[in-house]
């Protein structure tokens, strides 16, 4: 798939020396060390400039910009795939702009013009193309994000903006299978709230849920509707599917739900491998009671970063509640499926993998 | 008031040259300029380290730093006041470190001691104290913030944090009465969220909802709960008093809101001045009723930024209810009596003034 853009004017400033001796590719974190350059934008005077790709480096803000204090800021989660012949893919990245504005508009930033996303990231990309990892599990985080750089202290938008795109040769976000705890205290995200958006706020938030959930013993939390904690939303950085006996489940999105871009793709998958699906709301006593009938079979996150993490067990109200340990998964299929296409080790049918440089 | 705390060593580093002589102090806009000096102490390997009085300047982050992504930021608001003889107070800062500290928590930002906190912001003002206005109505806005200068793509609470205070000479939060729209689709805050806290992502949340109701004619949103949008919660940035006939109601705090220090300043000033306190749960109901039979007499906001703020007229359902003018409002009264005790013009009985230098 390709699309056409608008030629866009992008300067370009090589930086002088490359880092890239510096990255140990056979021990990436996950989004811990970057590349040789970055694409910055600019929003002044009501208008996005041109974008600028320049050696990575520090940005300077006055104390009074807005991001420090109103939280405007937004990002988005790609990667960056290589072949085995040097090709570069990306994943439904316009499904990536597209929602960058969906959180821009919600948060009252100003929205980005798509040749500037789609220009700009390919740009960088064909750049620092030598930073993508081949290694299996491994691969090119990229991380466009859009902030208020405008400064004063009147909580209202501020009238300033950078869209920056930064990339990290990254490991697997989580080591080996997911304990979650489904959250009965704390809450995500309100009904006419910002909960689908890729909104800075949406995260800080649930650290220290999270936080307390670890020393319990668990990776991640599975958040809960605000009002009963009885409906499953998802689990910050991935949407949760449920599969009981042979049907796939995932909740529907709504406006605390983030639209995931592994998630629909998923979906779209599994009807297509004769995996039945089902998208509607899951209540937590019909996943205990599937867990004690043993009509549980599985449970898995996804997510770009995170892809699909297999969930070991899960615990809720004192009790943990073990996963069978499955042969044929459904999250092993789904994985090998979408990845194949990620990489183009398979045929793409669907038109979602963007060839960046053949 | 003044309060016992450790010894702290502030090293200072004086501005050059002063920028007093290009504030307007009769022009002044709310917190848009900024004193000669700011104050900042960073946390690092597991300490907050002594804070650092310098030159107002330009803070320098890598575009990995997860303020930027995740929304890990909190803030404060005060005043500073000066009285007729050049004295200088604070009202109730010790409040105000602890309410920073509560935010801190709930974000998972390390808290911080509160001898840097009054130590740093002593200092601070009596090194720039020409600064604080003393034109009735313009005040030295404060602004203590926190936020994750610690670098890295993985969601979770960044190593590295920054404590900055700013102060700002400035005007009126609003010029004029405000008009106010009683949200009926968008939320502010998640029962278990994180609508208590002074955090950043609760504030650019609201910048949408409330730029719609600018469109339609209001000033300002007042938000309800988001599950019937039928409590009435508080307006962003303030809290919301409401007179039925001579009783003054405001809700109870809650996770949802702000325990506001000028609000809870306000109900103890009203009760020692024979004003029927009531803290209860409002309903939009009972206030449209209100205003239908004409028992409501006067709805105000209460907040650092914004003092006091009556409101002249509140939308409902595409209905506005207009507010009458009264000769002798709670409002006036309670915003006199109020500042007569942060401005040193009368007795401070519940010692919340704070002499910063005499």
């Amino acid at each position: 798939m390709s699309v056409e853009t608008k030629k866009v004017n992008i300067s370009v400033e090589r930086a002088k020396t490359s880092k890239i001796n510096q990255v140990d590719f056979d021990n990436l974190k996950f989004g811990s060390v970057y590349t040789d350059h970055m694409l910055v934008c600019d929003y002044k005077n009501g208008v996005w400039e041109a974008p600028k790709i320049m050696p990575y480096q520090q940005i300077m803000l006055d104390p009074s910009a807005k991001v420090f204090h109103y939280g405007q800021s937004i990002f988005e989660g790609m990667k960056a795939y290589k072949d085995d012949n040097g090709s570069i893919f990306l994943f439904r990245p316009l499904d990536n702009h597209k929602r960058l504005n969906i959180s821009a508009k919600r948060l009252s930033i100003p929205e980005l013009p798509e040749e500037y996303f789609m220009e700009g990231l390919t740009t960088l990309l064909e750049l620092d193309s030598d930073f993508i990892p081949t290694k299996e599990g491994s691969s090119l985080y990229i991380r466009p994000f859009m902030f208020a750089s405008g400064n004063g202290f009147h909580a209202s938008p501020a009238d300033e903006y950078k869209f920056i795109i930064a990339c990290a040769p990254s490991g697997s976000y989580f080591s080996g299978k997911v304990k979650v705890l489904i959250e009965q205290t704390y809450s995500r995200s309100a009904n006419g709230g910002v909960g689908f958006a890729k909104a800075g706020g949406n995260y800080a938030g649930q650290f220290y849920p999270t936080q307390l959930a670890i020393e319990k013993g668990y990776n991640q939390v599975i958040w809960t509707d605000d009002t009963e904690h009885e409906y499953i939303e998802e689990a910050g950085a991935m949407n949760i599917f449920i599969r009981i006996n042979d049907t796939l489940i995932t909740g529907p999105t709504s406006d605390r739900i983030l639209d995931g871009i592994t998630r629909k793709s998923i979906l779209e998958i599994a009807k297509d491998n004769s995996i039945p699906t089902e998208v509607r709301k899951i209540t937590v006593t019909e996943v205990v009671n599937a867990a004690k009938d043993g009509s549980l079979k599985e449970m898995f996150g996804a997510g770009t970063a995170a892809v699909i993490s297999p969930i070991s067990a899960f615990g809720y109200k004192d009790k943990d509640y073990d996963l069978p340990e499955l042969e044929n998964s459904y999250a092993s299929k789904l994985k090998k499926l979408i990845t194949d296409i990620q990489y183009n080790k398979s045929e793409d049918k669907y038109g979602w993998r963007f060839m960046v440089k053949s």
